[in-house]
C-alpha cells in the first residue's frame, strides 16, 4: 500500500494521505539553520546544534505521535483546520504534502478555501520562511481568522525538558508590531534571540501558551482559536509561544499571500540593547525585510532549487528503471547531504541531545557527499583528523560546536582510525587535490602536536599493525564498527553504557571485520605511499597487509564463511561451533570487499553462505541465528530482541558491503537484487509494513527472527545512505573516481541492455552510455571516449569544462 | 476562588472541580515504592529512584498539561468517561477527588453509573493498589466496557525520553491471564520486572500502545476504547503498555468491585526464569494474592490510615483557628514526610532525573520529620555525614541509591557543613539518643577515614573557622544557602551551570548568612561540647563565635539591616549603597535568629527593615529592589526575571527564618502574620491566583516586582515545609524539644486567648493548654505539670508512657 507517490520531475515525494504509518519527515536548511518537518507540519527548528540552540519545542514519542510544530490554524465559521491536517486533524476536502529538496509544501482545501504553505530555509539565512497563501475558491465571501503558532524552546533542549523548577520562571518575550520575539536568557548570558514575524499588520497575538491553548486543551483545540479571539498576552515565565492573529476577508476567487519568518539573531555584547531591557532588533528587521514580498520569497526558492539542481547534476543516471533513477538521481544523494548536515544528531529517532559526531560515522558518511561538496568534505576531514591521538587511535566522537574529542566517551574503538584512509582517499580521488595530504593537522586538537595529514594516515595504518592479537588479527578494543559487539565489556549493571563502561583488560578479543578493513584500506595506503614515492614504507606496509591476509585465511575462516571475531577468552565468534549467531555479515562484507582468499574460493563461498543464511526478502540480516539470551561475553548485541537492530535485524548500513563484495565477485544480479531489497523506492508499495519514509533509507529493517519482519525503524540519518550510494553508483553502475581518471567498471544484472550516466568530474562532464549486448554481469570490452577507442576502462581527465561522450560496451572478455 | 475544600475529619483535601489552575497532586507510598497522582489521575510510579527505576511513563510540560497516568476508561454505550475526568475530559454528572494521606480517591458519576477509584501503596508492599468500584445507580441494565491503561517507562526515565533509536526496539511484555507483565531488559541486565493485574478474568487486553491509542489518537480517545474492542496485542518494541479489558454487566443497583495491582518485582539471578524466555512470576503472584479481595484491600487501607494517625499524633494542636489546626495537624507534617520520602527528587516540577540529595537540603528537611520517624532520621544523618570530607567540607549532593557524594557537582558550598549541627542536635533533642554522637562515621564514604559523629560536628564547626575572609566573615565558596548568589562564578556561557562551573580563585567573597548560621549553630556546638565535658573545646569555640558576632556588628551592619555579603572584590552586597538588591532576606533571618546585636537594637531594626522593604501581602521577598539586569559578579540570582525565584521572589524557604527571628524579638503578631501569608490553607480562597495546591507549601510565590504577584510555583518538595514546621510548632506555638525536656516558649498574637497542644515526647504524652489572659505575645509566667507548679518553662522528661496534663499561663514577666 502507498500513501503517496514520487514526482520525479519536481524531485518531490507527494504524500496524499496524512495518516502515514509513521510521521514522514523532511529537512529544511543546508548551512547553519535547520528545521525538521513532518508530513503533517510537526517538527522543530534549531541553529547549528539541536541540543544547545533549539528554537522551538518538540515532544518526542508523544501521544498522539508528532504533536507540536509551527502551525497555522484557519478558522472558517465554526470549522478550524490546518493546511497540513494536524494538529486539528479536521478532515480536509483535499490534502497534499510535497517533500522536496530542503523544502516542504502543504496544500489543504476545506469548504472552498485552499491554503498552500511552503516552508524552507533560504540559502545564507538563519531563518525558516513560511509562505502561506489562502484562496477563496467558493462562491461566497469568506471572513477567515488565521492563527499562527510556534512554541519556543528555552534554547537548551535537554534542560528544557528536565529543569522545570527554573524554566517555568524564566521565559521572556517582546512584542513589536507583527514581530514576536523570544528573548529568554538574553538578559544574561545569551547573545541570541529568536523571532516569528509576518509581513502584514496583525489584529492581535498571544505569547503565553497557557492562555493560547488553555491548560486543558491541546494543540488540536486551542481555546483562543476555538473562541476566535486572541488574548494579546505577554508571557512571563511558564511557556512562551508566538501566535499571530490575522483577519482575512476574501471575496470569491480572491487570494491572500503571507510570509512568515522564524529567525535566529546573534548580537555582539555591545549591540545587545536598543534601550534598557529592550533588545536590539536591527538584524531581525533586516532579515525580515529580505522576505517581505512574495516575489522575494519565490526568488529565494528558485535559488534553492538551483542549488540542488547543481549538487545533484554531478551524477545522473538514466536506466529505464524509474525506481533506480529516482534513488540515484535524487533521494540517495539528498539523504547523504542531510546526513552530512545533521551529523546524525537530529531526526525523529535521534532526539538531538544525545550524541556528538562519530569518528567512524563521519568518515564513512563522507563517501556519500564528497562528489557534491568536496570543499566541505575537506574541512570535515581536517576536523576529524584533528581529534586523532598521536598513537593513531581516535576519540570515538567529537563535538561539532567545539570540534574537540569527546572525553566522556573516549576512544579504543579499534576500527576507527582506518576509516580515515577511506575518507581521505575518496576525497583525493574525487578532487585530485593532493595538497590535502600536506596540510598540517594536530593530534588531540593540540597544534603543538601536528604532522601533515599523510602522517595521520600512517599512524592510522600503524595503529592496527601495533594492535594485533594472538592470531595476528586486530584487537577489537571496545568494539569495531558494530558498537554492540562488546567483547571486553562484561556489563551487569543496566545503567552502564556498553560503549563507555571501563573494559576488562587482559583479553585477546580480535576482529575479523577490522582485519578485512585493514587489508582493504591498507592497500589504499600502500597505493598512496607509492604515489608519494615512499617505496620503503609501501613495502613494509605490504608485508603487514600480506600477513593479515594470511592470518585471516589461517585463523579467520570457519569452513563456509569468515569468522566474526575471537572473544576475550580466544573463543570463536560467528562460527558453526557457536550455538547462536553462527554467522555475521560484517566480516563477510569486509573480507569479500578486500577479496581475501578469492583465489581459493573463500569469497564466493562466504557470499553463498550470506545468501543462504542471512539474506531475506527484506534485506540481509546481521547475524544468524539471532541471540535469544544475553551473552555477557558479547555485550549489547544480545540485549536486543531477536530480529531487531544489531541482533539479527537487517542493519542496512552493512548490506551494501555485501553488494560491493558481490560486484567484486562479479555477481551483478545478486548485487543489484540485494540493493533493491532495502532501497526505499522499491519498498514503497509495502509502505504499510515498511512504515518509514519510502524516499530515504532506514537504519534498520526487522529481520526474519523478528515479530514483524520487514518493518523499518530509524530512518534518515544512517551510514546506509553513504554506503548504498557507493554500492549503486561506484560498484553496480560502476562509475568510480580514481586518482588519474574515472574508472568504468559496472557490475549489473545480465538482463540490463543499456543505461547512461552523466558524471561531472574534475571540471568536465562525461555523458557515458553503457551497453550490454551480450547480457553479461561485468567486463568492459570497449571504451570510446569522444569516439576515440581507449585502452582499459579508465576515462582520462580532461579538465576542460567541456562535455565528453563516452560509450562503453560490456561483454565476455576475449583473453 | 476555591476548587474544593478541606475535610479535616477525614484528613483530606476534596477537589470538586477537575479544572484546577494547575494539576494538584498527591503522593502514594512511604517506603520503597512511590506514585505521584494528580487530581485528574495523571502521574507515574517508581521504585526507589525516579530516574533509574521508573515504572510508568510520564510527559512533563505536555500540552494539554498532565497527560498520562494510570487510567480507567468506562464505555457506556457511546459515552466514554473516566472516574477522574481525564483523559477523556468527558463532562461528569459529578466529580470528586479526595487527596488523603498517601492515598487518593476519585469519584465520578455519569449517566447513572458511579465509579469510585481508590489508589494507594500498601505498607510493606512494592505496588500501587487501585480499588475500583462501579455501581449502576440507574434504573436500567448497564453493559459497560472497562479498559485500564498504564504506559510502561523503559525503566531509565532519562534514556526513555532520549534514546529512541534503541528504545523503540527493546520493549518486551508477557501476558498471563489477567496479569500483564513488562519485562524490557529483564533478559539481560535487569533483575526486575513490573506487572499490572486485576482480580478478575479479563475479556481481552492490549500491550501495544500504537494499537491501543492509534497513531493519531491521544489518551483522550484511544481507538480501541472508542471501538469498544481490544486488539489483544503483544507488544514487540515501540511502546509497551498494559490495558485490561473487562465487560461489566450491572443490573440496576448492582455494584462491581475490582482490584488492580501495579507492582514491581526483583528476582535473584538464579530465580529469574520459569522456563526459557518466560519470567518467574512467583513473587508477582504472591503480591497479587495479598490483594485479591476487597476485604484485604480495605484492611491495608486501614493499616495505612493507622500508620498516619500514629505519625501525626506526635503533635496536635487545637487553636480554634481551623486553618492553623489543619496546617499543623495534617498538611505541614504530611508535606514534611513526603519531602523526606522523595528526597526532593520527583514532583510536577522536579522531573525525577535531575538531582541527588542535597547535603544542606537533607539536613534542613530533617527538622520537619525527626519527631515522626526518629529512627529514619538517624539513618539519614549517618548517610549524610558519611559524605563529608575530612576537612569538614562536604559534597553538595549525594546519590540516594549509592549513598555516595556526587563528584560531578563537588563541594565548596560553604554553608553546607554547619547544617549538620542543626540536624544532629535536633535529633538528640527529640530522642535523647546521645549515642548517635559516638557512632563511627566515615569521611567521603571511606571507612578507613572515620571518626565518631561528634568529630564530624567539630570539623563542620572548624571548617568555617578555617575559612574566613578579610572581614573575619565566612568565605562563601560557590554559594551559601542561596545557590543562585554565585559570587565567585563570573559565567558568560549559557550552557554552564552556575553551581558546578569552576569558580574564580583569589577572591574574598564572604557571606553574612553563613556568619549568622555559624553563630547560631556554633552556640549549639558549644552546648554539646559542654555537655560532653569538653570545656576547652567549648571555650575555644566560644571565642570564635564571639569573634564572629563582633565581625558581623563591625563589618556586617549596613545601618538599617544586615549586609548580605561581600563580593569577590570585597564590595558590599545588599547595602543601601547598591543600585539594586539593597537588602536581602537571608542575613536578616539568620542574624536575627542568632540574635546578633540584639542588645544594640540591630535585630529589631533589621526586622523592621524587612517589614518595610521586603514584606508583601503574599510573603516576604528575597531581595529588594529586584535585579533588572545581569550582574556577572552575582551570578544566577540576577538571571531570573524580576520578582521570580531567587530574584525578589517570595522564596518561601527563608520566610520562616524571619518568623523565628520575630519570635526571638518577641513579636508574636508579626511572626504569625508572616507565617499565614505563605501558609497554603490561608491562601485557599485565592487559589485562582496562587495556582498551586492549597494544602502544601510552594517553593516560591511571585514577588511584588513580578508580572503576577502572588502566583506560586514549585509546590511540594521544598525546605519551606520543614522550616515552617519549625516556625509554627517550635517558635510560634512554642513547644520545643530540648535535651532535658520540652521547653514551652510560645510567641503568639496578642489576641489569642488559649490553645492546646498534645505532644508525644520521649515515651510520654503531654496535653498542654496555653492560656494568655493578659493578651501578651510571649512570656511563660506559670507552668503546671500534672497540677504541680514547675519552675521555668521546661516540662521534665517522664518517659513513663503516661499522659500528663500541662497548663501554661502567659503574661507580662514580673521581674
Amino acid at each position: 500500500m502507498q500513501y503517496g507517490y514520487f514526482d520525479d520531475e519536481a524531485r518531490e515525494y507527494v504524500i496524499t494521505e496524512p495518516k502515514t504509518p509513521f510521521p514522514w519527515i523532511n529537512y529544511l536548511g543546508n548551512e547553519e539553520f535547520f528545521g525538521l518537518v513532518s508530513n503533517t507540519g510537526g517538527g522543530y527548528s534549531f541553529y547549528k546544534d539541536a541540543k544547545f540552540r533549539r528554537l522551538t519545542r518538540y515532544r518526542y514519542n508523544n501521544v498522539p505521535i508528532d504533536t507540536g510544530g509551527r502551525y497555522y490554524y484557519i478558522k472558517d465559521g465554526d470549522t478550524v483546520w490546518n493546511p497540513g491536517w494536524k494538529p486539528t486533524q479536521t478532515e480536509l476536502d483535499s490534502y497534499e504534502c510535497r517533500h522536496g529538496l530542503s523544502y516542504s509544501k502543504f496544500t489543504g482545501v476545506k469548504n472552498g478555501v485552499k491554503s498552500e504553505l511552503t516552508c524552507f530555509v533560504p540559502l545564507g539565512v538563519n531563518a525558516e520562511v513560511h509562505k502561506l497563501s489562502i484562496e477563496n475558491n467558493s462562491t461566497v465571501q469568506k471572513s477567515l481568522k488565521l492563527f499562527s503558532l510556534a512554541e519556543w524552546c528555552l534554547w537548551n533542549a535537554q534542560t528544557d525538558m528536565e529543569n522545570f523548577q527554573r524554566n517555568l520562571s524564566t521565559g521572556e518575550v517582546e512584542i513589536d508590531g507583527s514581530v514576536l520575539y523570544h528573548k529568554t536568557e538574553y538578559k544574561e548570558r545569551r547573545n541570541h534571540y529568536a523571532f516569528f514575524s509576518v509581513n502584514a499588520p496583525i489584529q492581535g497575538c498571544d505569547t503565553d501558551r497557557e492562555t493560547f491553548t488553555g491548560l486543558y486543551n491541546g494543540f488540536d483545540a486551542p481555546q483562543t482559536v476555538l473562541a476566535g479571539a486572541p488574548q494579546n498576552t505577554e508571557a512571563h515565565g511558564w511557556s512562551p509561544i508566538a501566535s499571530h492573529y490575522l483577519e482575512i476577508d476574501l471575496a470569491p476567487g480572491e487570494k491572500r499571500e503571507l510570509v512568515f519568518v522564524l529567525g535566529y539573531v546573534e548580537n555582539a555584547e555591545e549591540d545587545k540593547w536598543e534601550s534598557k531591557g529592550v533588545i536590539n532588533k536591527a538584524k531581525a528587521k533586516e532579515m525580515i525585510s529580505l522576505f517581505d514580498t512574495v516575489g522575494k520569497v519565490d526568488a529565494a526558492l528558485a535559488d534553492l532549487s538551483n542549488y540542488w539542481k547543481k549538487l545533484l547534476s554531478v551524477y545522473q543516471v538514466e536506466s529505464g528503471d524509474e525506481k533506480l533513477d529516482r534513488m540515484v538521481n535524487i533521494w540517495n544523494q539528498y539523504q547523504c547531504m542531510v546526513t552530512f548536515n545533521m551529523s546524525r544528531s537530529a531526526s525523529f529517532f535521534e532526539s538531538g541531545i544525545g550524541r556528538g559526531m562519530g569518528f567512524r560515522d563521519s568518515n564513512q558518511d563522507l563517501i556519500g557527499f564528497v562528489h557534491q561538496i568536496p570543499e566541505r568534505a575537506k574541512e570535515r576531514i581536517i576536523d576529524i583528523a584533528s581529534t586523532q591521538f598521536e598513537d593513531g587511535s581516535a576519540y570515538h566522537q567529537y563535538q561539532p560546536l567545539t570540534k574537540r574529542g569527546n572525553a566522556e566517551i573516549g576512544g579504543n574503538f579499534n576500527d576507527d582510525p582506518l576509516w580515515l584512509i577511506l575518507s581521505v582517499t575518496a576525497y583525493i580521488k574525487e578532487t585530485g587535490d593532493w595538497s590535502i595530504l600536506d596540510e598540517s593537522v594536530p593530534y588531540d586538537n593540540d597544534e603543538s602536536k601536528a604532522t601533515d595529514l599523510f602522517g595521520h594516515l600512517s599512524r592510522s595504518f600503524n595503529f592496527t599493525v601495533n594492535t594485533l592479537g594472538p592470531h595476528g588479527l586486530p584487537l577489537i578494543g571496545r568494539a569495531d564498527w558494530n558498537d554492540c559487539l562488546n567483547l571486553n565489556c562484561f556489563s551487569k549493571d543496566p545503567n552502564e553504557s556498553f560503549q563507555t563502561t571501563e573494559n576488562a583488560s587482559g583479553g585477546q578479543a580480535e576482529s575479523l571485520m577490522i582485519a578485512g578493513e585493514f587489508v582493504l584500506y591498507g592497500r589504499e595506503y600502500i597505493r598512496l605511499c607509492k604515489i608519494r614515492g615512499l617505496d620503503a614504507e609501501a613495502e613494509a606496509a605490504q608485508i603487514h597487509v600480506d600477513a593479515m591476509v594470511e592470518s585471516v585465511k589461517t585463523h579467520g575462516w570457519d569452513g563456509d564463511w569468515f569468522l566474526r571475531a575471537y572473544d576475550f577468552y580466544g573463543k570463536k565468534v560467528g562460527s558453526h561451533e557457536n550455538e547462536e549467531a553462527q554467522i555475521f555479515i560484517e566480516s563477510q562484507g569486509f573480507c569479500t570487499m578486500a577479496e581475501i582468499g578469492k583465489e581459493e574460493g573463500l569469497c564466493e563461498k562466504a557470499l553463498d553462505s550470506v545468501n543462504e543464511r542471512l539474506a531475506t526478502e527484506h534485506g540481509i540480516v546481521l547475524n544468524n541465528p539471532a541471540f535469544t539470551k544475553y551473552v555477557i561475553e558479547y555485550g549489547e548485541i544480545s540485549t536486543y530482541p531477536p530480529g531487531y537492530k544489531e541482533n539479527a535485524g537487517i542493519f542496512c548500513h552493512n548490506n551494501p558491503w555485501v553488494c560491493i563484495g558481490e560486484t567484486k565477485a562479479g555477481n551483478g544480479d545478486r548485487a543489484f537484487d540485494y540493493w533493491k531489497r532495502i532501497a526505499p523506492a522499491y519498498r514503497e508499495d509495502i509502505s504499510e509494513l515498511h512504515k518509514m519514509e519510502p524516499y530515504v533509507y532506514s537504519q534498520m529493517i526487522a529481520g526474519k527472527d523478528a515479530f514483524k519482519p520487514g518493518e523499518a525503524k530509524n530512518s534518515w540519518l544512517t551510514g546506509t545512505a553513504a554506503w548504498n550510494w557507493a554500492a549503486i553508483s561506484h560498484y553496480i553502475l560502476g562509475i568510480q573516481p580514481d586518482y588519474d581518471g574515472l574508472v568504468i567498471d559496472p557490475c549489473i544484472p545480465k538482463a540490463w541492455k543499456q543505461y547512461s550516466v552523466t558524471r561531472r568530474f574534475r571540471d568536465a562532464e562525461y555523458c557515458i552510455t553503457i551497453k550490454n549486448p551480450d547480457g553479461v554481469n561485468k567486463g568492459v570490452v570497449l571504451l570510446l571516449v569522444d569516439g576515440v577507442l581507449t585502452k582499459g576502462n579508465m576515462i582520462p581527465i580532461f579538465g576542460d569544462h567541456g562535455v565528453h561522450e563516452v560509450e562503453v560496451i560490456l561483454g565476455e572478455a576475449h583473453v
